[in-house]
This record gives structure tokens, sequence and C-alpha cells, in this order.
């Protein structure tokens, strides 16, 4: 298919599907003539693939490319790291966590048995949003952490169960690596509803 | 103070501090003369929840403001409903969710007996995410979903416990409205850790 179909059945605007090219997004297709290209259905899976990662994933377009570049990583801890490092590469705006924060993160996991390795990036993110908690004096208790960590633990261990579940290494690739970034959006969309729904339970009697 | 100690004190570049004043993210300070301005700790602080949502909460300006001002709201049910929505406002390039995702949101929530209302942004991000699922034909199972809906569940129900510990209302606003936001990253974070965690445990034997 030319350009032109393959914006159409991705459902993609025209201009933005030229751009994923350029940027690198987009694999190789076979050329016909110096421009012209032939696009297939692994085209079409990949654009909705890019709009996915750049929308409800919420990563940058060079995010996005290394997270796609992992797929074709050699093994599947690999792409695992890939993706986790791309996903929550800090902007240069960044300030450094605090090392009392890093400290309760790398307590946390200690406490729920997890076997990490220091480059993990998740030590930074977490300690990062406790330092957020730190600008309004909110102290989290070791229980509201406890939480967290029991919930973060329950969708890691559904996460890679679907994984495990898949035929072949390809999927199991593709899901690790793209499960890593839209699980983020799915739990805080799931979080929010259930924040209404307790909002409700909570206040109903103070408030009314 | 002076906006110079202002920014040592709250670990922030001067041009950003009066990059945050020019957006309308601080809030006013007494002035002394036409152009000198007297800011004080409740500054220092202001100047570090913005960093915070920035930074770990990866906030752009504009949301980082309708969530600050969402602490001045009138009752905790308005608070948290301005911040849900200024942090999941869509960008204009996002696609809508499909219908098919967005019931399959509905059901869920139906499923764990979340009292909701149809504005929660929460509907959305969820959807949004289930569609990017689509792009790579990964159809969630139900005890997947049903795992992230129990540990959306359990975060929100100890951010709300959190909240009501506080002594008073203004306390209570600011948890629920800042913690909403740094609550995802802090949950991304912990979540990327247990996820290495987990990989070890299903893969070393299948990798080795």
């Amino acid at each position: 298919m030319k350009i032109s179909e393959l914006a159409t059945l991705s459902g993609a605007p025209l201009s933005a599907v030229k751009y994923y090219q350029r940027e690198g997004l987009l694999h190789r297709s076979e050329k016909t003539a110096p421009n012209q290209a032939i696009y297939d259905q692994s085209h079409v899976q990949r654009v909705r693939l890019i709009r996915a990662l750049l929308g409800a994933g919420g990563l940058s377009i060079s995010s996005a490319k290394a997270v796609i570049d992992a797929l074709d990583a050699d093994s599947l801890a690999q792409a695992f790291g890939v993706a986790q490092a791309a996903m929550s590469a800090p902007r240069t705006t960044d300030p450094e966590p605090s090392p009392q924060s890093r400290e309760r993160v790398s307590e946390l996991a200690h406490a729920h048995g997890w076997k990490t390795t220091p480059e993990n990036p998740g030590f930074e993110v977490a300690a990062r949003a406790l330092d957020g908690f730190q600008s309004i004096s909110f102290e989290p208790s070791d229980s509201f952490l406890g939480a967290y960590a029991a919930a973060a633990a329950k969708v890691a261990k559904a996460d890679l169960t679907a994984v495990m579940r898949l035929p072949d290494r390809e999927q199991k690739t593709e899901l690790m690596v793209i499960g890593s970034v839209l699980g983020n959006p799915l739990l805080a969309g799931l979080r929010s509803l259930a924040h209404e729904n307790e909002t409700h339970t909570h206040l109903t009697a103070q408030e009314s």
C-alpha cells in the first residue's frame, strides 16, 4: 500500500505518518522506486503502536523510538531494561532525588523481598515522587507506602503472567515492552475512578 | 526575602522562579516597591511543589497551574475533580478512545462496585491505554484487568486514609490534589522495581 493508504488504515493523519517515518520510528519498507515505498499490514500496526506510545503512554518521540528499538533486543530481560530506561529517562531539568527518599524506596523494596539492581530507574522515579510529597510536608507512613508496594507487586505479577502465556518470544517481548509503558496510564485511569468512589464514601457524611 | 533568596532556599534556578512568577504559579507576595516583592516561607514551599508537579508529576505548566488553582477550591470533592481533570487533560493530538474500550472500563468499574460519574477523566485515560494494547493485538483478560482494578482500589483507599488523618481542611485538600498527581509516578516507579523482581523469577529458568 502507499503511504496515504497506510495513514487511512491506521487512522493517523498523513502528516503524522510522514513525521514518524522521518524520525525513524517506522521500519523499512520495500522501495519500488527511489521515492516510492510499499507498506504492509505490519506498518499499520506499527503506526497504531507509535500513536499509543505517544498518546496514552505520554512518551516523547525519542523515548518512543528507544522503546520501539527495544523490541529487537536479544533477550526478554534486556528488552525490558531498555524499555524501562527509555520511558523513565529523566529530563535534564529534573532535580536529583534526595538520598533520604532513595533510601526509603530501597527499604521498601527490601521489605517486599524484591530482587532488583541499583540501575533500575524505578528507584529514581519513586524517590522523586516522595520528594514531591515533602514539598507539602506530607510524610508517607509505612502502611501508605506498603499499600503502594503491594499494589505494584500485584500488577507486576499480572503483567508477567500475561507475558508468559503468549506463545512465542516475539510476542512476549512486545507485550513486556509495550505493557511496561501502557500499564501506567491504565493504572492511573483506574486509580482516578477508584478515587472518586472512595471520595464519595469518605466525604459524603462530612461535607453534606 | 528577595527572589534570589527564594531561589536559593527552594533549590531552584533563579530563572525558573522568575518563570513560575510570570506564569502565575506563585501566589501574590507583599510588594515593597513597584518592582520589589517580599517572599516568605510559603513561597519556598510553593516553588518546591511546582517543581514536584513539573518534574516527578510530569505535568505541563498549564496543568500545574490548574492543579495549584484547585488548592483554593471550595470543597474537597471539587478540588479533587479539578485536579483530576487538569492532570489528564488530553492533548489535541490524542485520538478519542474506542467505544469498546470505554465500555470495557465501565464494566470493570461496575464489577468493582465503584460509584463514579461519567465525567471522571479516568474512563478516557484507561480506555486509551486499552486501545494501545490493541495495537499489539493484546487482548487483556478479565483477570489481568481485575488485578489492575484491585491494585487501583488498594492505593485509592490508602490515599483517602492518609487524607482523612490530616487535621485541617487545607492540608486535606493539599494532599488530595497533590497526591492525585504524585501517586502515579510513585506507583510507576515501584511497578518498575516489582517488574524486575518478577522478571528474574519467571525468566531465569527459561533464558539462562
